[in-house]
């Protein structure tokens, strides 16, 4: 698929131009190769994202998360079967954050998504962590831009667990729905806490199950606690089986009460918040990478560390040296 | 307990003074006092530390990680009742990076070891996070060498899950346990492959449950094929059941074993390279917080967002901007 795209004799330029339009007109294959450029951090992927920038911002981003054997990937599916009823063109992007060294996302629940993938208004991409955990949320919120920019009206990202890499990937999604399931044992009850405090939408999955309905009831009650004080969306706690198709409806629904109560209360405020804390994180990773490659910190941390004196110490010693080298910068400029 | 530090009348100078040699004398309240500290990111925290951090390096640091339910902190425990029965002191740090937003460490599972904390020899500490996933690695890695500079022989970090929180927190150790069982299911899967790339030793717990034996000689062969070409060591995996105690002194062996493997192959050289890493990560918090504080960053990045900007033109920008004026300082200073 690359190949294509690889033509010879075209100046970056025009090449960047034409992967831009083909991205705007939807072409798949274009999508795939941009948000590659994302993962492996491409320099050519900030002016690509530039060229399209003005086009990013139509579709709503839903982030799934949940403990796993939630039932996650088959929810998503149906999820994606009922708006693609409505017409709805959707973009998935399925990351798996939990194996950071492999380089490989276990990507067995995805199979039973392929029938998806024959449809031409449903993309599905995974995303697995090449290297930190920052590149991986970094890489998915790109991706999201992609996805928008080439016209699907609903994004949504789904990862496994609710730790905070799973946090931020998630959060930088308009709706957070959680998914749970009743006698997960542990794994659920360790992720309760968390997930009480991200979740927009609250879906209890397996409700056939044995225990569904006291779990409904007792997640509605925190919710009800939780949101005393705050903000005036109460998330909605939805029973459901991806499996009979029971409920799909309902989360649907819920997700589009929340799209709505969103936009009544400022969605581009929120947006852009969401948008400065990227823009925080970008330039950390970027200073960082400037002092410890170019600017040699490296080594003048290891003889301070050599000489015995502790790690703040070193970090003090370090930043005073940078403070007043911007110091001596500002005043020199005035 | 805090009380009896609040010494009134006494200069902040002495009062650090006395609790360096209350620390250094092992006094537990003193321990939990400078622990909180660096939970809270105290201010006082990096002098203490440098007082005391001449005497880090003795204890022996091992992390201990897996997916909810593979009885993890059962296995702490009776690996610290064989430590303890050799003499050995232990200090245990419970970390629950699950929950970044609740700020409630889920500590039904150390009701178990409290039983411990009537030993002289144990100390024992829970410890959740108040805010970034950055900030718990960090007071995790500050706990460890509090412990250590306390004298106790053996530091146990013990974290649910191996998500990259996790590996942040696990990977300052110097022997890294994975806890696994069979039968787990989805969660187990879903984390083998990160699990692969971390472990020094590998634990399969629960080993009377049907599938223990497959499980460990899948592990087996999987710990083989990583080896090669890479380090000298074979993670050993070793079957336990914390429940009755089978196995549990194979574990500690194979925790001795890799101490001596480090100690004869330098460690000293990758614990050096761990406190790079520690004051790579300080040093990047520390400029993020002081760019978007004082800095005045956050207005910038703010103006450019709203004329429409892609979030990476902006933090070239940004960027750009702090790297002359740095250079400006640089050149201001020959």
């Amino acid at each position: 698929m690359n190949g294509t795209l690889h033509v010879t004799g075209t100046s970056d330029t025009n090449q960047a131009a034409d992967l831009a339009e083909r991205l705007l007109a939807g072409d798949k294959a274009a999508v795939a190769r941009v948000i590659s450029w994302a993962e492996n951090a491409d320099a050519r992927f900030a002016a690509l994202l530039a060229r399209v920038y003005g086009r990013v911002g139509h579709g709503w981003r839903t982030g799934v998360t949940g403990p796993p054997g939630a039932g996650k990937s088959t929810l998503v599916n149906e999820v994606t079967k009922s708006l693609r009823a409505r017409s709805r063109t959707v973009g998935i992007l399925a990351v798996d954050p939990s194996s950071p060294f492999s380089g490989g996302a276990l990507l067995g629940d995805r199979i039973r998504m392929e029938e998806r993938t024959l449809d031409k208004g449903v993309y599905i991409r995974s995303m697995a962590s090449r290297g930190s955990h920052g590149g991986l949320s970094r890489a998915t919120v790109d991706a999201c831009d992609v996805i928008d920019a080439a016209g699907y009206d609903e994004v949504i990202v789904e990862t496994v667990g609710v730790g905070q890499a799973e946090y931020d990937i998630v959060s930088a999604a308009d709706t957070v729905l959680v998914v749970l399931c009743p006698g997960a044992g542990d794994g659920v009850q360790a992720m309760k806490a968390g997930v009480l405090e991200v979740a927009d939408v609250l879906a209890v999955n397996k409700a056939e199950m044995p225990g569904a309905d006291r779990m409904l009831v007792d997640l509605e009650e925190a919710m009800h606690i939780r949101q005393a004080g705050r903000s005036k969306w109460i998330t909605p706690v939805v029973a459901c089986s991806a499996k009979s198709g029971d409920g799909i409806e309902d989360v649907v629904a819920a997700i589009e009460r929340h799209r709505e109560h969103l936009k009544n209360s400022g969605l581009a405020a929120v947006r852009r918040e969401k948008r400065l804390e990227q823009v925080h994180r970008v330039l950390n990773e970027r200073l960082g990478e400037h002092l410890w490659g170019r600017g040699g910190y490296g080594e003048r941390a290891r003889a301070l560390l050599d000489s015995g004196r502790s790690p703040y110490d070193v970090v003090e010693e370090l930043f005073a040296a940078l403070l007043a080298q911007a110091a001596r910068g500002r005043n020199g400029a005035t």
